[in-house]
């Protein structure tokens, strides 16, 4: 098969399709899908409904699973066992819109505006799903036949944790048995710089109470003679890190992988301005390890911040309390093969440890989600490469993600699955915030490369 | 003249007038003078004009004094230039009330339960104001005249830091011409244990804002680049004191005065009970500075405390961001002879040599106050020393006082005077609480005690 013929023919029927194709998607765009909030409960099932519905339209078979919280959508084409399954992973729900007042347009009339298409939910995630979902229809215009067996598991929990996946997974594992596991939810380096994430961060996210008087104490009448509960909270997180910004909980650093010098030389070879970048994020300076840059930090490195601290009186002007109570949200991020819990008891034992006099401190558990790391060898990887390649005309970057995407451990446990993580929004396509879009030739080159990866993944086998 | 006989003339009396004496201070306390809040604005009129015309029954020549906020209740009775003069200081503004649910009975509706009267100002400071009122109607009962000069200065900003009153002395010096000035704003030791009041702490109130990015940041994206507010903030607390409980600030502790071994041996012989103390405050240990007793660090020790810290996401759960900034508010309580301005630069210096890289830190003044001395042999001490004994039939306890009354040192800049601090409300009488109160037979002490030590005022002059 002529690989550079068959590309040209794909884009040949995008062009023709585009124009159905995205009202299609704005269709999509308009339910308010959002999951956080239950005012917005018809939507979610709405958009499950919407998304059936076209699955159907397009030829495959199509189910809404219920789980414990919002449903799942599966749908399915093709069933030859001579040919390898690839399982694509989306969702349907969306971020909250406020503010309302900073978008352009509403977040749920969407509208196209100087080549992108701005609408919550434009680029994280379901236009990313329906560059999947075009790519299917796109093959199928040209042929009947697909290279590759299909399933597609888009859920309505994901920004929201996904906290009733990891037990359907476990429920269902049989129908979603898959050979390749496809997500479309990071984005790409920069504009033409197509990119495969290998490693994602992992998170431990706890609370620390601090505790040392029943109730407020006048600070004039009693200063001198209890423990400040913020002091010596303080002093606790004054002890996480050191000025080397090295995290200090005994055992921290046990685990963590060596970069290799290949990887080093591989993430320093992307370029990236230092400047621009604090500029953009307005910070007066980088801080952090000194033997790893920036990308190496954020991606490959582990780290540990202050998300939030609350105690004591935080009006305006000043009232004279020793407060009774303090608290800290703190969050590590983590990196193969560091292990969450074994980190977690170690921080519970450290700040018992190092807890000053008169202070009761509690460490209390919000998450603990493992970091993933993905061999760059594997033949989905291998395939999704080539596919990127053809499409950009660039070797894509191999590059880390900071964030978490706490449910990919969950394929990978439950159906032995490592994600190819292709995605294709652009960093300032402000998801999660105002404004949220996604280039239509992002969305083009989106389906464009599904479509050939997908051939990709059925000629290597 | 046989004081011991007055003494029981002048408890006659109180006896004979306690329930119209109580009824008109029951009237007052009806009045709602909540002087920080601007809807209660006609009630600091209400309370002023109670005042006035309450002063000019009894015979005095009052009037109401505008100052650039609430007005003054100046009163006089006596012009004798062979008569010592007293100020008597007090306010008749209240703190604010709520939370309303947990008063057993309303804040301004007075009531009478097992011995104690029940309303917000009942102790601090309208019954205390009644108390010398009405140990001058006693007096004047028994003789048309009375052994000193009598000024009253009550004022309607005390509670919200007297903001007017050090301008209004400053213009009205030659009115408010005395050789003493007597305070009952300040608390007895314990029941039946009657105190004098010699030392206040001063206070010197910052914030400190810390910043390192212009806006919040993804904490998975970002972690590990950029100096995190609230950790950096939390390093900077951390440095404030050491282990052992000293201030860090250079130079903190330079003027600080020495106890003398005398004044140690009177503080410890004051009876206090470390556990019980504990116990009452829900501490689970005392800690401090180690070669202090804990009335010696609460009175006499300079100290330092955060008051209140906030940053980043304080809402349930967890969010995953690095916050752009943090503030906390850190009160220093000072003691003689330490200067609040010279502590203050200090720390702004000291702040910045130890701020971490990549942060911004601006220290803000809220308030700088001077701590007060006041001399144990003068001659008004000694006078009211002379009148608890007579009242109590035991010796006053000189303490002191941790928390501040800004205002009198404006009384020392102005007018020269050094206060008396003879207050007669109990430690657990709820000021600033919800079910403020203050007992009858305190009341009655109160009246007889003020009555006795204008004798003892006359006589050693």
């Amino acid at each position: 098969m002529n690989l550079h013929a068959l590309s040209q023919d794909i884009s040949a029927v995008i062009e023709k399709h585009q124009l159905a194709d995205l009202q299609s998607l704005k269709n999509f765009l308009k339910i308010p899908s959002i999951s956080t909030d239950p005012h917005y409960r018809n939507a979610i099932d709405d958009a499950a409904c919407f998304l059936k519905n076209y699955f159907e339209e397009l030829g495959l078979d199509s189910e809404i699973l219920p789980t414990k919280g919002h449903p799942v959508v599966y749908a399915r084409l093709g069933k030859d066992p001579q040919k390898p399954t690839v399982l694509c992973y989306g969702h349907y729900d969306v971020q909250p819109a406020d503010p309302l007042s900073l978008w352009v347009s509403g977040p749920f009339d969407p509208q196209i505006r100087d080549g992108y298409l701005y609408a919550r939910g434009a680029s994280d995630d379901k236009g990313q799903v329906f560059c999947h979902i075009h790519a299917v229809k796109t093959l199928l215009t040209l042929s009947k036949e697909l290279p590759v067996n299909l399933l597609f598991l888009i859920e309505g929990e994901e920004e929201i944790g996904s906290p009733h996946l990891k037990d359907f997974l476990k429920e269902h594992r049989e129908k979603f048995s898959a050979q390749f596991l496809l997500v479309s939810d990071t984005p790409m380096y920069a504009p033409k710089m197509p990119s495969l994430c290998y490693g994602l961060r992992g998170l431990l996210y706890v609370e620390l109470h601090a505790k040392s008087t029943k109730i407020d104490l006048h600070s004039g009448q009693q200063g001198g003679i209890v423990q400040n509960p913020i002091l010596g909270l303080a002093y606790i997180l004054s002890q996480l890190k050191n000025k080397e910004h090295d995290v200090q909980i005994p055992g921290f650093y046990q685990n963590v992988r060596t970069l290799s010098s290949e990887e080093k030389r591989m993430i320093d070879e992307i370029p990236f301005d230092e400047k621009d970048y604090a500029l953009l994020l307005g910070a007066k300076k980088f801080v952090g390890e000194k033997d790893y840059s920036v990308n190496m930090r954020r991606w490959f490195r582990p780290t540990l911040d202050c998300n939030g601290i609350v105690g004591g009186y935080t009006g305006p002007g000043s009232k004279t309390i020793i407060p009774a109570m303090a608290s800290a949200k703190i969050s590590m991020r983590l990196v193969s093969y560091q292990d969450p819990m074994v980190i977690f008891n170690s921080l519970q034992e450290y700040v018992s440890r190092i807890c000053p006099e008169g202070l009761e401190v509690s460490v209390d558990l919000h998450t603990a989600s493992e970091p993933l790391l993905i061999s760059k060898d594997s033949k989905g990887i291998k395939a999704a490469e080539k596919a990127l390649k053809m499409v950009f005309g660039v070797n894509p970057v191999f590059q880390g993600e900071g964030g978490s995407i706490p449910i990919l451990n969950a394929f990978k446990s439950t159906l032995g699955l490592d994600p190819i993580l292709m995605g294709f929004n652009l960093p300032d396509d402000a998801i999660h915030a105002p404004n949220e879009r996604f280039g239509i030739q992002q969305y083009r080159d989106g389906i464009h490369s599904t479509a050939l990866f997908f051939h990709y993944i059925g000629l290597d086998l």
